[in-house]
């Protein structure tokens, strides 16, 4: 549980695996590749952090978004899971941050969720990751971020 | 053919499987697992429901839209697999819907596509799924879906 | 080395695959498979075709932004293959375009991208690929280009 005394000494702790918000499953294993569903800056299906970057939300905001949306992934992996050390490495994730039409520098709002799964993984937390801006989010969230995992057998 | 036969009794027809768009392929496979093109609410190539939720459309015509990405999908997965029997389950959805800058609730709208889904293949139709809002879609499109499915040998 | 020998006859360099624009990797592999970070239409980093199509730019305008997105997937699978020639097929493709809210014949660019492909791969070269319009890309890029491929052991 070395992930797990980790995010308790950086004073974190994972919210409750929220029911997905509509008509869809939270995960899908395929072998060892777990596909997770995205996740928007919620707790317990609630936006926390709404918003758009570059007009109602700094950089900075936007990536305490993004942090909030990888703990709820790393909440999905810890109810598939079992044990957050299960996780080999992040893969893929397409993160999504709501910004206005000419705001090119959001890509750091990703980052937010980026570097504390690298705290909590090392390089192995990093994916192949793809920022997107858009305009809408579900529940007007400032990111909503997708992930594919390889897990152990 | 059950799941043909179970769509025949909703009285629901397979729209033909439309040439793509561009320069790609409608599937590509690896292993057991089949990549599909995105699908936009089209027959024959042709936008059906086209439009913003929020502003041209309601939730429900979105949904509309939804369901027509997802016979797309159905038709695709018919003329590779030979028979929609094969599909073992929906591993991961992309689905994109049109909608204003601050419509937050849109997300409804690609529960259009799943709720048929899970109506033919019950809970192995659900996909570990992403609804992002966006701005504009091909040919005007209320949706456009992407999805990855787990298929027999 | 093939391939590379048609991007000479073709009068085409590989860019330096560039340092990642933010906290996460250029590439992943598990197995056969290869997830590869969004690419933008950029030449170390720095954007060269910004802009919305539609607005700031014609379709043509885009496409040369696809087609230098697609030149950086390449040079990263250059660096991570050794050999160009290790490409099995293109498997997945998710290619946004900044566009207007409106401007529903924007597909055409990414098929900027796709061509080149096809130039270099034929038939493999083409993945199941979804376009989608946005408003915002890193660094205003008019192009952001993910893509999975299949490549030999």
């Amino acid at each position: 549980m070395r992930v797990e005394k980790k995010l308790q000494e950086m004073g974190l702790e994972l919210p409750n695996a929220a029911a997905p918000a509509g008509v869809y499953v939270l995960a899908r294993r395929v072998g060892n590749l777990l596909y997770l569903a995205g996740q928007t800056a919620h707790i317990n299906g609630e936006v926390l952090v709404s918003g758009v970057v570059g007009k109602d939300l700094t950089v900075e905001e936007g990536q305490e978004g993004a942090r909030l949306s990888a703990l709820n992934i790393l909440s999905v992996l810890k109810s598939e899971l079992g044990d957050l050390d299960k996780v080999r490495q992040f893969v893929q994730m397409i993160a999504y941050v709501r910004c206005t039409d000419e705001f090119g520098s959001y890509t750091g709002v990703a980052d937010g969720a980026s570097m504390l799964l690298r705290e909590l993984y090392g390089e192995k937390g990093l994916a192949a990751r793809m920022t997107i801006g858009t305009n809408e989010l579900p529940g007007g969230s400032v990111t909503e971020i997708m992930t594919v995992v390889e897990v152990e057998d």
